[in-house]
């Protein structure tokens, strides 16, 4: 069917987030589409070619027919071939018989099952999305991310816990935790997308077929698919058990949940009241139909609606792992709905890199902001001076100093530092010490250099 | 872009499931696309254009012109207006302005927030294609079930717990259990896709604008929704409060759940050592890629398998619930993936209709299974009776019966009768009772006319 | 076992959020716990007696020994029984004979199957959990959001959308939206909770063994379920269907959503730079273990927490939908889950009340909030107003003038009015209107009268 | 509260899965009560006790007492002080103190935040629970396991797929597929358990406190970490960033995954139809409460019905992710739940190992089940063998040898042989290939050294 727009497309990902965008196309259309299903099928019974061949079992002129027909085949027509006869994967060895000598038939799908073919292309496509696709944008974005943390690595920002304001960091500092997190994510990928498992064991995963004409069937297993760039499991049934899927999902979702979390993060300080950044806002760009004046962080909000979109899915995933004994197909329909993850995950990579490569942060109003609570910064590591210097329940006498602050309006650092009752600890404090007390906004920790830190630390283990 | 073709598709609904399936595009071309949503908005506008002229606001002229305009504009215009100003409702009313003359220009949109149109827009799709499409497919299935049900209610077969034969019963009342089941989730589609709200009730809901140049703001709210046959929520924000979606989406996919569970009774029905019943095979169809004799359950799997697939997107609708303030955005996205479940549903259900308008059912085999154990089947009536006709602890003396029967082989009843210390309880068995006892596959209970029964009352409830 | 404490519990509900409140047991403990399980269970063998007895199959007296015994029976008494049997419904009926004479014992559990005793028990535990306890809780906070929405019916605030300010609203239509959402929730709660079915149709729902000795036994089911408040489903087979239960459990896991959108809202007002609401603080209460200064909305976030760990166990119940053939005990383990969401909900039901009740409200924090973006706020109603009075592109010109307050920090309906280029529209405006475009808190829409209205609306269909 | 007993919970894990089993408190109650909690965190305190005695920072009689208090205070006494003052971490700091000198006082809890302790304390239980508990169970299972592989690796079996007879195989490499599944998952609970981490950096994750009186605070970190077996992530807010947990909770529920499925398949293989492998019945036990003859797989259902319970949880994990900035509390209460997903995996991993260990097989069911379509399996071979040797079409040859064995009931490969259209291949055939097609229960693969070479694999890999 070729006569139809994108408008007629049920899924957003086909009228919205993918087809529209030639950057995703560009980035996926190898891995994700029906069309790439179908070539790496196609590229699946080129690799047993290729092998047969390498073993002698068929002519090398054989084997060059058949990758030549694995590049000829189309989409199109086995689609039309598996409407007459209703087997997918029979519909595409059909097709593909068709470009190649009688000679070359036989050894196309030669001691296959369907299930060779489609768990391994599957294997592939997932594992060179990760590789192509997933881990290059989400490169970009820690780069992205690297360069604001180095850049505010010294921007003093007030730290916040349940949404009050609790002591100061810096905005390299906040920013630092996603570079972490992110950097992690994308090695668990890496590694989980390179466990990911073929299989050529045949029906029931015996090697029944195989072994009939072959007489190792698992190192003719491992070569074929070695042509792929892949591994056999160590027990496959009809299908590769489904964890190495499942793992590789876990990895993308848990992802999508770094993600989301920097969304919120980013939505919450673009509030009008707080307004420590903005997502750039392009000259003609609309924000309201009807109130001309916002601006609205709707790219952090999409972020995080694509998550809770995508996140339930690992439900699917988990309950498609019980496959009964030798294979059942209830599996089989699920398990075509894989890509969309990528797609989902990737669109919203891209946009993130793009919103944070461009995001707007006003570093006086992150002082401001400090500044409304500043004097009550000097509680924490007032209490914690005078329990390091002794004092028996230092919690509680600071807490009652911090209200006598409340109650005065008097600064915290002053009323302490005038107090008799704990002039015995006071008198201990160094001189940095009591500077802190009195200058809360130095409270800062090692925000600064523990930025740098992982940065540094990230670079290296990425190669950034 | 129109120049693609669906194997460039990421979406199995698009590629594979709705767009090259007539019956499906059909079916739900006017409210799960694209392009049915733009299609949809633009009647909103022209129902607002509707009101304000029988109100005297713009003339009727005018409102024809809006209307026409509704019906012409493409969803294309709007996607390349929107690519320029990256507001998609804004987009559409701008594109609309294109199509009437200056005095109408004022009153598409007139007093209007985006959700306004948006959330209007998506409560007219989903109670529609309720009833334009799932419900009546939905009857198409219960009819279907009822034919079986009524022409099998007295064929015998063994009723199945934990997969072990327990007592008879018959084909017919095992299929009025989903008889029963749909028809109650078809009601509760039916009253939840009713209770689809729209709202016209401006940005943060409280009809700032509307109420600018409307003296009863609530009542023109009523009028142009009464227009799309829809009424207002209580009280709306930006938005209609998720409950109304969640609520329908919940009878969507427990009615999902009925499908899959007919699903698995019927693939475990077709298990080759039971073979009770089979999914029809065509005659050029192929079984498997290399097994040329297999007869696969695909149909039902693939119920089951989609079930897996759209069943965790409650997670969504849930979380969809949770709005911040007057509305954050969070939701767009993932809302736009609401129709995919109606498309995954309603594929499922014609898909199950078709297979089971002509399941082929082994009634002979029914028997045989049955057969395997009617012997024991006498132990729950021979308890029973025991009890009723006062026997302190017939369950144990029953059990050791059972024990006996099952060392020797002899019939149950055979050696419940010969029990001399049984006789007391024995002799008071009416003839009816001993007969029962010593015909275990009479012992149906009232499987046939509960069947019949269970038909009658959901042709009446559902006026089928 | 009796020798331990709470604190071996590994359930955060047994150990901290319902042994140990009293409140919590007071209201739930009849319906949730093993032991309210084993009464509930033992009550549903007392209805069969009192049946019998009105149908003269045994005596009366002996339905007032069965009786009796349903109320001695203890539940360590049957889990004693159960460890020797491994069989809990047989352990009960075992246990219930012991209190009984010879002559009554044959009318314990007469023609049951377990699960006619397992769900029926359950239906009148979730039942009644409803309508005794989750309902009155609800009833509860609902009146207490009334208190709020009446008393702040008129108290200005900004409307926020996207978390940005958008215009203004008053803080009781604010509330008005939960008054609404939770007022749907009771009834739709109520609604599935009088929905809930029993069942007395025997091991595979045919009625095989009573029909044996019962000439009416759909009769016979209807009047025991009738002793329970209780109505038979259209079609059981072992068990009641899985849709009434997950109608139910929508219920409650919806409303749990419209309080943790609340919790949300709470929070995020609650922030140190909103600050416009906050939780009541006891006068010895610890904020943080190191910031004695924090406030921290840690109810609310409790109630958000909560709702995570429950809202995906609606995964579990449509799960247990699908019950193959007459069905499969693999909903049994997670079933005995079910009263946690009870539990769960309640607690934080109970909480939001407590909390909502003392809420702390600053007033002048919100109209100052409201001052920040007061005169951006004109936008709407202006292009509203050009729009309605003819502008062509009313729209864009707002946004012209926006920006140029934006840039010259003067107020926009100063800019307005000035406009030569608008004359000809801004002549049309009446005095209210033009009042409203430079007095913008004023511009409210029906925030006021809609509140009250909502809540008189509540109070009236509620009966409070 | 200690006056209750195991019936006043409302969690099945508290009165019927974990209380009640000894097994299950001996292996677990170290790691998942809430008085393990109390411990743990207690632990914590004492191991900063000794990194500052090693410091010189304190004395070692200081940390020595304090180690002292950490094993004496009950947490009973914490929960008392909670209910005083609203905070658990301050309640702990609080009693410990009680059973301090003065010196020691302060140096408890010195330069930390609650979460410090929290999520310190969580790492390491959850950390034990997998090494100390989740894993050696499984290891017993994977034994078991490995056992039957042995046992049965010759024992033919016929391969399903579908629910259909597909070729044989051997029961042995039927299990195999699940040494192999269970032992991945194994190593993987095991990575993941090491990588949990722990965090001492303060309130919002920058050091702040505890650089003012350490000059190295990330190294003392490091240290009182490395005395509780932990490391510390590369960067932490208040609390350790989700991911740690996220990947080890995969980890248990993908392991689930798979004892879900070896549930299911021997679930069915017991359907009475099948019947090829029991559980052990006990000679006392009620196997129906009205049927008395009945063997109910209970135990495999039962694992499948703890794992629709606890796999949704994972939803929860990943909404755990999300922490606001530099953390919010609606990740609290719903991360108290953690725990009870290691009880209900250890009561799967144990009741299965429990009766896979006692797993009834019947061979002779085996082989005459594989007798039913014996005479189809040859056509699997015969197509692989013909294509082998140049037949352009096989697979169409031979569904038409097929079609006719069907309608004549005549075995498939004598009307093979019988071909003389096929002569040409059928003469290439080696006498072992003729053999497997005249016999076709020797058309196994390699199923039998298969099965040993993955026993022999997975007790190298796991030191079995």
């Amino acid at each position: 069917m070729t006569d139809f727009n994108t408008y007629d497309c049920v899924s957003p990902l086909d009228f919205r987030y993918y087809l529209p965008d030639e950057r995703m196309t560009d980035l996926l259309g190898d891995y994700v589409s029906e069309a790439a299903r179908v070539r790496s099928e196609a590229r699946v019974e080129a690799a047993l070619a290729r092998v047969l061949a390498r073993r002698g079992i068929c002519s090398q002129a054989v084997a060059d027919e058949i990758t030549a027909a694995a590049e000829s085949v189309t989409p199109a027509e086995v689609a039309e071939e598996e409407a007459r006869i209703h087997h997918n994967i029979r519909a595409l060895v059909n097709c593909m018989k068709n470009y190649v000598s009688d000679e070359a038939k036989p050894y196309i799908h030669f001691t296959f099952t369907s299930f060779d073919v489609v768990d391994t292309a599957t294997a592939w496509r997932l594992k060179n999305a990760a590789h192509e696709a997933v881990i290059p944008t989400l490169m970009d974005l820690e780069r992205t991310l690297i360069a604001i943390t180095r850049r505010d690595a010294e921007t003093l920002q007030v730290g916040r816990t349940h949404g009050q304001h609790a002591v100061p960091i810096t905005f390299g500092f906040a920013m630092a935790e996603y570079v972490s997190r992110l950097g992690r994510r994308i090695e668990l990928i890496s590694r989980s997308a390179d466990d990911l498992r073929g299989k050529i064991s045949g029906a029931v995963g015996a090697y029944n077929a195989s072994s009939l004409l072959i007489a190792d069937p698992e190192e003719f297993e491992r070569e074929i698919l070695a042509e792929l760039g892949l591994e056999p499991s160590t027990h496959s049934t009809q299908v590769v058990e489904g964890e190495f899927v499942a793992d590789y999902m876990h990895a993308l979702i848990s992802a999508f949940g770094v993600l989301a979390n920097l969304a919120d993060d980013m939505r919450h300080l673009q509030r009008t009241e707080i307004a420590e950044v903005a997502e750039e806002f392009q000259a003609n760009q609309v924000g309201s139909s009807t109130m001309p004046h916002k601006r609205n962080p709707w790219n952090f909000e999409n972020v995080k609606s694509m998550w809770k979109q995508f996140v339930p899915r690992m439900q699917t995933i988990y309950a498609d792992q019980i496959c009964e004994h030798q294979r059942d197909l209830s599996n089989s329909a699920s398990q075509r709905f894989l890509p969309e993850i990528i797609v989902g995950l990737a669109n919203s990579v891209l946009r993130m890199n793009r919103i944070m490569s461009r995001l707007v942060t006003d570093t006086d109003k992150m002082r401001s902001n400090l500044a409304m609570t500043e004097g009550m910064v000097t509680a924490e590591p007032a209490y914690i001076l005078l329990a390091a210097y002794g004092h028996p329940d230092a919690h509680e006498a600071v807490r009652n100093v911090t209200l006598e602050a409340q109650q005065t309006g008097r600064p915290m650092g002053e009323i302490l530092f005038a107090s008799e009752e704990l002039r015995p600890w006071l008198d201990q404090f160094t001189d940095e010490q009591r500077g802190i007390i009195l200058n809360p906004a130095t409270y800062t920790g090692i925000s600064a250099p523990k930025a740098i830190g992982v940065c540094d630390e990230w670079q290296s283990r990425l190669s950034l």
